[in-house]
Parts: C-alpha cells; sequence; structure tokens
C-alpha cells in the first residue's frame, strides 16, 4: 500500500511522463502522443472482441436536440445539470437550442425506432468511439474531464431475458479485457440502485483498486429494460403479428481506463505499463562516447528495432538525444513505464550481446545473447504481462476486509483503503449518511457474493436491519 | 461520361447501400456500419503513412474559447460566419463562449507555444482524428455536413523553406494515397488566393473529377506562414541564441473521401469499391435449397471465409438470410459495390469448386478451383484495383480540355463536364464574374505545368489580358 499517493498526483504525473497536459479550456486536457498510443492500443483490443460479438462501429451526430433528450423523464433529469448547449450558429439564434452529446442514448434510439420493423431486425446493435462532454464541478486528468473519449455500444433485443444476457456478457467481454489486457483484476457486480445509469433498470459495473486506497468505477454495463424504445417508439412486429417494444442495452469504457492503468499499477518511481496497453513497449537506448562508436550503436539500434517490428510486430523506439546521459534517459524511461529498455554500447555491439532491463521488477539482464532476442523479449514480454495481472489481483485480494460497523469501516479505510464487504439494508437517505460518515459509497453487490449472500445473513452497517444484500463499500474517485 | 447523375443521387445511393442515414439534426447525417468501416480503412492506411513520416497522433478539446479565433484576423474572419456556440454549460451561461471546433489550428498552435522553446524541439508535428462543425447553408451526404470527421496534421518548422517543403510532401502523401488505395487520380496543384485557407499564405490541393463530370475538392495542405506563430507566440531560441518564430503547416482530409469514392467509381448499377478501401471485400452468397444442402453449403461458406480471413487478412462477409434469393442478393451486394462475390451451391461443394463474380467488369468466373481459392482471389483484388485506377486516370485523361474565350469554356462543360485548362489574369472580381458566367471555379494551378506556364503565354479567358497563369477550371461540389 502506497498512501502517501495525493489526489493530485496524477496529473503530475501524467505532465512529467508527457502523456498529457493541461489545455485552456475549462476541464479539458490535452491527450498527447504518449497517452494518446495508449487509447489506441485500447480500442485495437476492444475493437477485436466487439467484432467477435457482432458489433460494428458506426457513427451519430455530436449534437442532440433539446427535445429529444426530454423524452426520457429519468434520463434527462441525470443529464440535464451536465450539459453543454449550443444556443448559436451560422451567426444565428437557433430555433431549438442543441446538447453537445453527454452520451448517445436518445439520438441512436431515434434512429432504431425508424430501423426496426420486425422481430427479423433483432438483435440490433452499434458501437460508437467519440467524445461526449459532461460539465463536471471537479475535474482530474484523465478520471474526469469535461470531454473524454469514450466507446459506446447499443443494443436492442425482443425481450428483458435477451437483453439482460447481453448486458452480462459486455460486462464480462470487459472483464476479460481488464484483466488480459490491462492486467487489473476489477470488482464486477450491479450498482445499488442509487448509482443507476439515469434511464437503466440495472447497472452493472467494473470497480478497480488504485494503489492508493482508492476505488475507480472502470466500466459499465446498463440493462435499459424498453422505457427508451417506449419513448422512442421502437416497436417490432412479432412472428405471430403483434407489436412489442424492444429491450435495449448500452456499455461503455473511456479515457478514464487510462487513469486506472496508471494508478493501478504504479510504483514509487512512476508508471508501471502492461506490455499490452503500453504506448511504447521497448525503448531501445544506444550508448556512445566517441563519434565512430555513434555510427557503430546507432546502426544496430535500427536493426534491433526493425527486427522487433517486423518478428514480434512490437512498439518500439530508440532514444537518439544526443544532450542526454544514459542514466537520464533510464530514469526518464522508467518513470514513463516502458516494459522493456534495451541499453546498448560499442563492446555490446562487438561481443554480439545486449543489456536487457525491465520495468516491473527493475532486473537487468547483462550479456544477453543478440542473436536470440526476439525470442527472449517475446517471453520476457509476456511475463511482465502476466507478473503485473498477478500483482495486482494479490494487492486486490490484501486489501477487502469485512466490517460490521461505521466505526470498523472508518478504521478500515483509514489504515488501508481497499474495499470492504458489509451488509446493507437501507434507503437513499442512509447512503448518504453513510457517504456522510465514512467517505465511502456502495460500490457493487458482487455475482460471486451471491450463494453467501443467500445462505449467509447479516445485519445493515448503518442501521442495523437484518439484511441479506452483501456490497462492496469503499472511497472512490 | 454519365451526366444523366442528378446532384441529389449521391443520398439516395449512400441510403440504398446502407452507408449512411439522414439525422434528425439538421444537415448531420448518421455514418452506419457498412460506410464507417470505409472510414477505418481509410485511417488505417493513413495512419501507415503518417507514421512513416514521423506525424503521431494526438488529441486536443473540441471547445476553442471565442478570443482564441480571433487572435488571427484572416482566420476568424473566415470561420466566424460557420461557428457553432455553446453559451451555457452546467446549468449556467459562460462568462466567454466556446467554439465547437471547426478546424484547430488556435488550440493546438497554443499549445505549441507552450511546448516549443528551442530550435531542438522544431520540427514538432501532431496529427489529429476528430469531429469539426461548420455550419453550412447548403449540405450534401457525405460531401458537405455541419458535423463531419476528419484528420488534421499540425507541423511546425524553423523557417520558411522547411515549412513549405513539408506542406508539399504530405500533399503527396495524400496524392499516393488516393493513387493507390483510392484508385483515384487527383489534379494537384495550388489554390488561387481567393480559395486560400483562412490564415494560409498557400493552400494546396488534391482535386478529383467525379463520374457526373464535376469536381470535388478531396483534400488541402495549408504552407501558414508565420501569422499563427505571431498570433499564439510560438517563438524558438535559435543555435545562435535568437528569438525567431516558427512557421507552420496544417493538411486534412475528411469523410468527404467517402463521396469521392462513391462518385468517382460508380456505373449505372451502383458503387464499385476498389478493394483496398472496400467495407466488405468478399461477399459469399450461399446458395441452397432443401434443407439437407443449407449445412453442407453453409459450411462450405464459413470455411472459405476463415481462409480467406486468416491467409489474405481480408474483410469477408457471409449473406446467410433466408427469406431473400440468390438474384435478389447478386443485384444488392452489386449496388452496394464489393470487388468480389463468391456463389456457392451444393454442387460446387461436390466438385470443389466456386463460382467468382467481379463487381468492376461483371464476368463471372464459373468453377474456379476451390484449392488455388486464396492465391487466385488475391490476383483478383489486385487486378480489380490496379483496373480501377487506370479507369479513373483514363477517363480524367479524356476530361481535361483547353478553352481560351468563356464561350468554348461554357460549350465544353456543357457538353462534357471535367476540367477546363484556362489563362487566368484576373482579380477576385473577376473570379466572381467568371462564376456568373460558367458556373465554374479555378481549381488549381497545376504543378506539372509550370514549364509550360513559363515557356508559353495565353490571353486570360475573361480580362484577355495575356497571362502566364495557367489553371484547372470547372464546376465543382
Amino acid at each position: 500500500m502506497e498512501k502517501e499517493i495525493k489526489e493530485f498526483d496524477l496529473s503530475e504525473l501524467a505532465i512529467k511522463a508527457d502523456l498529457a497536459d493541461y489545455s485552456p479550456v475549462r476541464g479539458c486536457m490535452v491527450i498527447k502522443p504518449y497517452g494518446y498510443a495508449i487509447w489506441e492500443a485500447i480500442q485495437a483490443e476492444l475493437n477485436k472482441r466487439f467484432k467477435k460479438c457482432g458489433h460494428e462501429n458506426a457513427y451519430f451526430p455530436l449534437f442532440i436536440p433539446e427535445s429529444f433528450l426530454k423524452k426520457e423523464a429519468e434520463h434527462v433529469e441525470g443529464f440535464a445539470p451536465e450539459c453543454a448547449v449550443v444556443t448559436h450558429a451560422g451567426g444565428k439564434k437557433l430555433e431549438e437550442p442543441l446538447i453537445v452529446r453527454p452520451t448517445s442514448e436518445t439520438i441512436i434510439y431515434h434512429m432504431f425506432g425508424k430501423w426496426i420493423r420486425s422481430w427479423r431486425d433483432l438483435p440490433m446493435s452499434v458501437n460508437q468511439w467519440a467524445n461526449v462532454v459532461r460539465w463536471e464541478m471537479r475535474t482530474r486528468m484523465f478520471l474526469r474531464t469535461t470531454e473524454f473519449l469514450w466507446q459506446e455500444g447499443h443494443t436492442a433485443h425482443v425481450d428483458e431475458e435477451d437483453a439482460d444476457k447481453e448486458a452480462n456478457k459486455m460486462l464480462l467481454v470487459y472483464e476479460e479485457f481488464m484483466k488480459n489486457v490491462l492486467a487489473l483484476e476489477p470488482i464486477i457486480g450491479q450498482k445499488p440502485d442509487s448509482e443507476r445509469f439515469a434511464g437503466a433498470k440495472k447497472t452493472y459495473s467494473l470497480e478497480v483498486l488504485l494503489r492508493d486506497g482508492k476505488i475507480l468505477q472502470a466500466g459499465t454495463s446498463h440493462y435499459l429494460g424498453d422505457g427508451f424504445a417506449k419513448a422512442f417508439e421502437i416497436e417490432y412486429q412479432t412472428p405471430d403479428n403483434k407489436l412489442k417494444y424492444a429491450h435495449l442495452t448500452s456499455w461503455g469504457v473511456s479515457t478514464r481506463l487510462i487513469g486506472a492503468l496508471i494508478l493501478g499499477h504504479k510504483d514509487d518511481i512512476g508508471i508501471i505499463f502492461p506490455p499490452k496497453a503500453a504506448p511504447i513497449q521497448v525503448i531501445i537506448i544506444p550508448i556512445f562516447k566517441k563519434d565512430e562508436e555513434k555510427e557503430l550503436v546507432l546502426s544496430e539500434s535500427e536493426k534491433i528495432q526493425e527486427e522487433l517490428e517486423e518478428k514480434l510486430n512490437l512498439r518500439v523506439k530508440i532514444d537518439k538525444r544526443e544532450n542526454l546521459s544514459p542514466g537520464f534517459k533510464f530514469n526518464e524511461w522508467e518513470l514513463k513505464g516502458v516494459p522493456v529498455r534495451i541499453h546498448i554500447g560499442p563492446r555490446d555491439v562487438q561481443n554480439n550481446v545486449i543489456e536487457i532491463a525491465r520495468r516491473d521488477t527493475k532486473e537487468k539482464i547483462k550479456n544477453s545473447p543478440r542473436e536470440s532476442m526476439s525470442e527472449f523479449i517475446k517471453g520476457l514480454l509476456e511475463e511482465i504481462q502476466d507478473n503485473l495481472y498477478k500483482s495486482h489481483k494479490k494487492y486486490i485480494g490484501e486489501n477487502i476486509r469485512e466490517a460490521s460497523s461505521i466505526d470498523e469501516m472508518n478504521s478500515i479505510l483509514d489504515e488501508h483503503g481497499g474495499f470492504v464487504k458489509i451488509y446493507w439494508e437501507g434507503d437513499d437517505e442512509d447512503e448518504k449518511k453513510l457517504k456522510d460518515l465514512t467517505k465511502a459509497t456502495l460500490r457493487v453487490r458482487k455475482f460471486e457474493e451471491f450463494p453467501e449472500f443467500i445462505e449467509k445473513e447479516g445485519k445493515c452497517v448503518l442501521t442495523e436491519k437484518a439484511s441479506k444484500n452483501l456490497y462492496f463499500a469503499g472511497r472512490a474517485y
């Protein structure tokens, strides 16, 4: 546990590591190339998975007519206070203001209403990679910004069973992705009613424990019921010629995942990227003093880069800057979290070896044979990926504790952070009280705990009522 | 020449082919999965090329403070009338209105001003894939929409020579991409001053002749001089410790390219996609009557798909719809422009053959051996790509004509459309007159023509003044 990490550290680290910068627009950030490459890696990995599920990408308008947002009562109540509104365009006042999309349910379901006629059209699905805007009061780089990038998937189904199954399936797709690509072990489950998405019947969520002991909601999947279908007239003809409303789902993850990645793996010298999500997977640092060594070492560096790019399809870079010492560069790339460094000097070239440094364990492998480099690096990256995942899994395993009173909760959270398992039997007012008393919120009811919660029974941590609802609570971003 | 194509045909065709749909937001379209896949193919191909040039992707805010837009006088004059303005957000009136980016020079150069300190930081470059909004009076699906998707590259250099070289280099990158991926032969050159990008010193452009005889500006690259650098204080220290302003470039292409692709290759039955940009490259149509044939044919179709995806990395789909006849499907996929169809029935499976239909020549190859399918399809796709490019090149070659008077211009444009080469020696007012008289505009001064324009001299088609300026003119979208 590293509790010394302060809330503002992420921004400081992101700027030092050249991932992002502050922008002159309130609450908006600039994602620099080193940060954006993570998003591109995430997109490629998720697109592969969405394609397997049959979800294709499409694009819907940025602007949503104000009247659309108002069609679903809960939805507008949830989003109206956060909206950015275009009132003028082309030099004139608009007849109807346009909302900059905070999420696209309303515009996409308007189109679904046009496209869906018969049961043969179902299930229908689209995914969209897009920017969205939510006017948040407090913003924090990567974790909560006024504008952010995300993907939002939307599906329509014949009934509740089929739709809820899809919402659960996409939750598991995200879970597998987080484990295998981001090397993070999320806690998945269902949100309490107070935290449902505005307009949803059920919201499922992935909660990631960060290295500062705080929790981050890293992705959600919603079963929306037929409320939106009624608002946007998504009706289909059944095989026996009846008209029924479709049942909908939506699910999304955002650039917030980059925040999860950074704070889920960092140590006291900086970021540690898991290879599959790393913007640069291997950094080559040529080391030379005299000019006659330079050509030798640089040309060998280029051969190494070419080999790793072509044989292993890796993201590789050579640090050719001449006004900086090797030691300075080592430190910088450690801070920036590159999983593997290759150091190469003139003697290494002569001896046909390289020096390899791994970021996670800080081990150095000297005199590694040049000949078997690709094979070795391939295995090493897999090992690092696996090691980081195991480390996060271990970390989370050590940081789930049980509490049966508010005092116990507070002493756990003050000392350790992490998740606290509690029984809960309270209303919305009680949830506010819980937050006042502990600064913690109910995160999810975890699926694996269902047997336990059926068999066992406890007492609500606040109201002391008998309860079968076992929740994971914690202090969250 | 197919002059019967009407202006509104593109929308009709795009909707019929399931590429896009109208949206409820004025001038905005929905890009459906079949259309969006083209954009993804374009992105992948351009990203490869940008990476080779050293341009990395990044992301900058959607919103631009109004005061930023006003910092460069020409720029604000050009864009202010087209802006969409956010005046309210989070339930309050904003102190300063925010412009929804029509292009990102101002916000990106503000950041360049922060990041650039020394000559060592130059050249600096970023590319951004993003949505932009321009409130156009008349919109047309894919060709001119209020919101559109594009990429915008921005670079900063030590001086004019280096920057102008970069602007020219990116023009040639686009040209190579258009030839080899979109199978289109653009006319490249420099825009007349009246058509310069707002704030640029020189605008280079790629002009594509469409099959209706009209011309489409399909991409631009700008040398911006140091005007923006002065407005945003992009100063760098030279090696001898002086302060100098950087010289900038920007360059972009948009979803308009999809319009160019459709209208650049269409024939009287529909779209013809060149394989490299096709959303689906091979469509498999299983043909069966009895239920016992169905399993045999479908399982073979899946094997074919798997083989083509794995061996050739192609975008392949099986049309499994059961309520439609093979003939209906053939017509639909012809309309939708899929380069290659594979038809497979039970007898084909038994005889270990397939039927192959190519979209461009409408040829059918019966009894093509199943064993050598991958090899054959690979060659066929290359042939189709090449054939479409040659066909467009021939088409453009036949549609460049010379004119020495307004009457001659009009009779060429009325009869043939296409490009008209003219000498021009007029001012902005004369250009308006030219447009009134011919409905045509000066498109570009073509580079290859420079020797000609230096050696030869002609008479301006309107003012009859002696002129050395040879322009390509035409009626444009």
